[in-house]
């Protein structure tokens, strides 16, 4: 008698458990970035605010190269993974295929990772992360489509 | 015997129903505003990082006023519709009336695409971008104080 | 009969209602930074649009130190809020200690506040921000690391 969305989001759902693991990979890799933009913060003594600076040799600079490199990485992910936390959410209620579903979980979340490794950890040529992008934004729209079409 | 919140989480709940449908159009209208940015970049060439120069005229450029103004839309974007995504999701549990929540839903969404539209496509004067904003700032505050005051 | 998820994501499940709880102030305290920011750019009559320009004495400015720095805390609010809005929600289906659950959310909560205020509304020496943010980055981490623990 429970309605269609309380099963599909039950963890012994195994395209809702895969959801939550993947999601939660999200999470942390999405604050790992933070851990990027310090590392070259504190390593090239550059801050953004008067009241960070940690010692004589430090400095307020903006758009130095090395800092805004991660800072482009970590925006982009802003631009992505908030929005595959709620598609991937709603997506589970589409009753899709477990197979592909958490597939298209696990590519989005690799993707991602790759993503800030060729972006900020060891920039590798293009098109290693326009190719890490496009992956997670295909399935970032196909989820979308899907959820749109199941509802319409 | 079921819980109130798997009842307003399901999809036979027209309130939710409404919230998965317009939540996934908002989705993909975050995502369109990268195809705004980009048609900048390659019209103009100008790109962020040294490995994404396509050819001898592109250049690594900050600040070019045509790709930072959908870049401004975009993050506008983030600082908006995340917020819509959870507020809806939780403001679904206060058993709101269909009709109010689901214009609601709606007006959010149309004034989200109104906002990129005069923002980044056609820019128009104001105050059609400061309306369009204040649409969706006041409705996610309605959504918000609805959920803290049913629940507190 | 109804699913762990079902069960942990009612209304009635204490830590579950703690989390609509605190997400929905989250809500209104994410969109305050927006007050801020305007109040600067009012003030100063600094804007980023052409279109923007309220009178003769306002300018199109970028870098302004007075705008940039709730800007700043605004970003710093989307790189932190919305990981806590998924990783607070998938972490009410891990069963927690009420106890332990709802201090975690409340902590956040007030760690982002005392994160703006010590930021854009009276700036104050570090370690305040910094504690602030560590706090509120060290809680978002436990409750990601406890989901993926207990799913995977």
């Amino acid at each position: 008698m429970s309605s269609a969305a309380s099963h599909a989001w039950s963890t012994s759902n195994p395209v809702f458990a895969a959801y939550v693991f993947y999601s939660s990979v999200l999470v942390l890799k999405l604050l790992f970035v933070v851990v990027l933009v310090a590392r070259q913060r504190f390593s090239k003594k550059i801050f953004s605010n008067p009241e960070d600076l940690v010692d004589k040799k430090s400095k307020v600079v903006f758009g130095d190269a090395d800092v805004e490199r991660p800072r482009r990485a970590h925006l982009n992910d802003l631009e992505n993974i908030p929005a595959f936390w709620i598609t991937g959410l709603l997506y589970c209620l589409t009753n899709p295929s477990a197979y592909l579903a958490i597939n298209l979980f696990r590519a989005f979340t690799f993707a991602r990772i790759a993503h800030t490794f060729v972006y900020a950890v060891v920039p590798l040529p293009q098109p290693s992360r326009a190719l890490s992008f496009a992956v997670g934004y295909a399935i970032t729209i196909y989820m979308a489509v899907s959820t749109l079409l199941h509802f319409a």
